[in-house]
C-alpha cells in the first residue's frame, strides 16, 4: 500500500510549520548539499519525484530546463505546489510515481527529495527510473541515511542526564522493511534499506555512481542551529547522483 | 609513516594464533564474500595488496591467472608465505604498495583483503591502483567498514549488565583521519574514511564501482561461532568491486 501521509492533515499541518522555520535541516543541509550536483539543465526535460510544495522543480526551472513536472502523492503538496508556482514549463500533477506514466527514454534529470524511504519496492523504483532516463540522463536523489533508518527508533542519541548527547545508538542494520515512526505524528511508515542494496540497485539497473554526498553543516549553519552540529558524529542524509550508462538494455 | 604492526612480533604471534582459528571472521565472513567477487582470472595479471600469508594470492593462481604477485610490508608475512606456497606463477615481495614500482596499465586484477584501512593516503593509494590497472581491469577491496573505524573505541557495543549486547555506539563519523586502537597489541593504527569519501575517491580515479557487500553470516558460519550474529546488527566489512573505465587518463 502506498503511504500518503502528507494528506494526513494533522501531519500536513505539522510539516508546512517544519518546512517554514528559517533553520532546518532541508534549508541548512539537505537542499544545499542536493543543489550542489544538479547537472546542466540548459533545455534539458526534468521529472520531480515527490515534489512537495514544487520549491526543487521551480529551482530546475531557473536553470534552463524546458520542461520541469513535479509529481506527489499528495493532493495537499501539489495544492500547495500550484498556489506558490504558475508557470507554461512547469507542471504539477498528483500522483504515486508507481502509477505515473511514463516514456522510455524520454527524461534528462530525474530528480528525488528526501521520498526514496516512503518507496516499499525500490527495485521496482529504480527500473522505472531507469527506463524512464534517456542515455547518460542523471538521477539525483537524497534519502535518510541507512544508519539512521536501521534502526527501529527514528532519533536513537542516547544521552546523559544533563542532555549531552554520548553517541548514536545503531542496531538492526541488515534488517531490511519497513519501520513505524513518531515523527510528528505517530505511524510514519518508512523503508529501511542498507547501503549495499541502495548502490547494487542502481548498478544492476544501469546507473552508474558519480557521487555520495553524508552532508556535513557549514559553520554558519551550525551558527544558526546549533544542534545541526550532531551531523559531524553521524550524517543524517544520503545524497547519490548517478548516471544512465549507454548501451543498458 | 607506514606502519608495520605485522613485523611488531608478539602482534604477529597473536595475529597468526587468532587467524589459525578455524572459526574466525576472515575464515566465516570475509573470504567467501570477498573470494565470491572474483572475476575471471584466466590467463590474467594480478596484484594481491597486503597478501598476508599469501592465501588468496594461491587462490588466484587456482583460478587459473597466469601470474600472481603478492606484496606486504611485513617480512615476518612475506616469510610465512613464501613457506607455505611455491609456485613458478607465484611471487612474493616485501614492499610497501606506495613504495613498489608498477607499469602503468599492466594489471588485469587489483585485489586486497583488509589492507586499505592502514593506509594514510587513500587518495594516493587509489590512484596508483588506477594507473596499474589496465582498461576494464578489476580492483577488489575489503576494509573495514566506515561505521566501525568512525569511533575511537575499536569495539562499541553497549552491554547490559547480563552482558547482553544492546546496540552498537557509533559517534565522529565525520572525523576521518587516524585511530590508534588495542587490537592484539595496543597502539595499532588504522584510518577512518567515511563511506563517501571511499566511492568518491574510486569515482574521480576513473574506477566505477560494480558491487558493494556489507557481509551478512550465513546460519552455517552463525552455529560455528554465535558471536558473529551481531553482523545482522552492524557490519564489519565493507567489500567493494570496481572496474577501471576506458578513456580515463
Amino acid at each position: 500500500m502506498k503511504q500518503n501521509i502528507y494528506d494526513n492533515n494533522e501531519f500536513f499541518q505539522k510539516y508546512q510549520a517544519l518546512r517554514a522555520r528559517e533553520n532546518n535541516y532541508n534549508r541548512l543541509l539537505e537542499q544545499p548539499n542536493f543543489q550542489a550536483l544538479v547537472p546542466d539543465l540548459m533545455e534539458r526535460n526534468v521529472l520531480d519525484i515527490g515534489c512537495g510544495s514544487g520549491d526543487f522543480a521551480a529551482f530546475c526551472l531557473s536553470k534552463g530546463a524546458s520542461n520541469v513536472k513535479g509529481i506527489d502523492i499528495s493532493q495537499n503538496m501539489i495544492t500547495a505546489a500550484e498556489e506558490k508556482y504558475s508557470h507554461a514549463r512547469l507542471q504539477f500533477e498528483q500522483v504515486a510515481f508507481e502509477d505515473a506514466e511514463v516514456i522510455e527514454g524520454s527524461i534528462d534529470f530525474i530528480s528525488s527529495s528526501l521520498a526514496f524511504h516512503y518507496f516499499a519496492d525500490f527495485d521496482a523504483l529504480i527500473k522505472k527510473i531507469s527506463t524512464a532516463l534517456c542515455t547518460n540522463g542523471t538521477l539525483l536523489f537524497s534519502m535518510e541515511h541507512p544508519i539512521v533508518t536501521a534502526n527501529k527508533e527514528m532519533d536513537s542519541w542516547i544521552c546523559d542526564t544533563q542532555g549531552n548527547y554520548l553517541y548514536y545508538a545503531l542496531d538492526n542494520y541488515h534488517e531490511e522493511g519497513y519501520r513505524t515512526q513518531t515523527w510528528l505524528v505517530d505511524g510514519v511508515v518508512m523503508y529501511h534499506r542498507t547501503l549495499s542494496t541502495i548502490i547494487n540497485t542502481l548498478v544492476i539497473n544501469g546507473l552508474q555512481i558519480e557521487k555520495i554526498l553524508e552532508p556535513i553543516p557549514t559553520l554558519e549553519a551550525t551558527r544558526k542551529l546549533p544542534s545541526i552540529a550532531k551531523e559531524i558524529r553521524r550524517p543524517s542524509f544520503l545524497i547519490i547522483r548517478a548516471k544512465k550508462l549507454p548501451n543498458y538494455i
